[in-house]
């Protein structure tokens, strides 16, 4: 059964199967049942390439995946991928990626709309007054932001998690505990997420009437290597700190073997609080001393992206943005205990 | 500068200049190079979607992404795409991901290619006597294959790592330094590369009158948690392996956790060789007892096969399949030491 004698038999144009199968919203309920029973009567499978003909869309979600020379792969771009391709495999899209260098994303951007090989896509990576937002609301497709940028209006639709409250909390718990030396291993800074963590870090102390000094700070890749340089560096400073905050399990990884190193034990003379993005390979239970950590599925969030961004493309009417802004969970484990006496 | 005033100042038609910037075999050299440099002393940028239109090329690699429902981002797939996306950038080209569940792969390969959205693709994950190489032939667009079917003739292009030669030698280092009960933590038996990891390391082991019991294998998924199982399970057994052999380093995080928790010493009561495909997290060097690896860098292996497919989009005459197969390098570590006596 191909579209041609399925249009035949039900006496409708293939146009309008396409639009019934695919759920665009031109068709009516009453007729896209009466299409759905039908297709799975027959054992109809639609034809990709005519879909696309009849729908004019390419079902396809575009993104950019940034490429520094020396880089590595980055286990938190795989895992947000990861979600994003789960939910397009459902709604049968696919993914066109275009690898930029940092520099070049809004070129890179502009040539995957002016292709019309994407009929939408996202935005990730933002930065503080971040000028790729502008550029997509001037565009003619359909975007969605994965975090935010700090010190722009909200006014685009976008998914963050609420990094600030996240590492507030975690600061907080230190506190609680006794802590009063403190240091951050956090992203590169010009990184929205990673200022929002600072500010909550900074908050939750300045609450409590401590600085956190600069020189305790460390803003880097998130990568094994530089959590491990990071966490070496805080421990040779004269009045080292009791407890740390770690922007992600990577950073983590590194600092950990730091710890190790220097012949300190976690959860006893050094505490430590990473963020979790929920990284298939770095369970913060498996570590020697598990990890207390924030936690936000980063494979969650790609699957919701890739929700909503989908339902925008197949949507008629445009609607105000929508905002989501995901709460973290605090995980407490032995990586956290009292401040050393 | 746009190609319309270069196309003036230069006598030439826009679609000569395009492929002359794009390495199209046919512009002459002489004219290639006067048009680059041309294009270099007026600034000119090229516009994508007027090249793609002049070279009749949507300039983009495609890529099936299998899915299963509850797997976890894969760190193998994730470092192969990155040195795809890497070398895809040096060209101006782009990947378009085709997510689909394992059984729906030659489905995906045949959308991928109807869409007219890619000018060549690979196939990658190879199953024993694969039905996809047939159809892979009988497609307009070239392809290569990343890795071999076992069962099924060579007469297509592709590049494997030598699979049977390294665990092969792994497997006899570990002869040499007295061993006789072995382990080999596999991957999916299904796999290529499974299927010749067991074939030289069974084959070593013959060459010494030692039979490798099927109880000693595990054919697992290559994750964290399947190593740990993996080698908890052949460490009950009553006269349980001195030597294991184990397909990927991701396996050995596990495996290594399920020795430690057994209480035994890696490189004394049990010595391991991980194959190590580079990944960034999961260095040798940073376990606690360094491991002793196969190595063949996967991300070597995602540029190489970019730039063999992407010089195959560019030529105009077809050229016979040409076959590479990567040897490994065996680095010692300290995770292999003599059995115990």
């Amino acid at each position: 059964m191909n579209l041609k004698q399925l249009s035949e038999l039900l006496g409708l144009s293939q146009t309008t199967i396409s639009r019934a199968i695919n759920g665009y919203p031109e068709v009516s309920e009453e007729t896209r049942q009466r299409v759905l029973k039908a297709a799975k009567e027959t054992g109809y499978r639609p034809n990709r390439a005519a879909q696309r003909l009849a729908t004019g869309k390419a079902g396809s979600i575009g993104l950019v995946m940034p490429i520094e020379p020396n880089d590595s792969s980055d286990l938190h771009f795989a895992e947000f991928q990861r979600g994003l391709a789960e939910e397009a495999l459902r709604h049968d899209f696919h993914l066109v990626i275009m690898p930029a260098s940092p520099r070049d994303e809004e070129q890179a951007i502009r040539g995957l709309v002016a292709s019309g090989s994407v009929d939408g896509y996202y935005l990730a990576y933002m930065r503080e007054k971040d000028t790729r937002i502008a550029m997509a609301k001037s565009l003619p497709v359909p975007f969605i932001v994965h975090g935010r940028s700090y010190g722009t209006d909200n006014d685009f639709p976008y998914l963050d998690v609420d990094n600030e409250g996240a590492f507030r909390d975690a600061a907080r718990l230190l506190l609680q505990l006794g802590h009063r030396r403190f240091g951050l291993l956090n992203g590169p800074e010009e990184f929205d997420f990673a200022i929002r963590r600072r500010i909550g870090t900074v908050a939750a102390l300045k609450d409590k009437g401590i600085d956190l000094d600069p020189g305790s700070m460390r803003h880097t890749a998130m990568t094994d290597e530089a959590g491990y340089r990071g966490m070496a560096e805080l421990l040779e400073k004269p009045d080292r700190p009791t407890a740390v905050l770690c922007a992600s399990t990577v950073l983590a990884l590194g600092a950990v073997r730091a710890i190790n190193r220097a012949g300190l034990k976690l959860g006893e003379d050094i505490s430590l609080i990473a963020h979790d993005d929920v990284l298939p390979l770095l369970k913060p239970e498996h570590f020697t001393v598990p990890l207390t950590t924030t936690r936000s599925s980063l494979r969650a969030a790609g699957i919701r992206i890739a929700h909503r961004l989908i339902a925008a493309i197949k949507r008629t009417q445009p609607q105000p943005p929508a905002h989501e802004l995901w709460t973290t969970d605090l995980v407490i484990r032995a990586s956290t205990g009292p401040a050393p006496t």
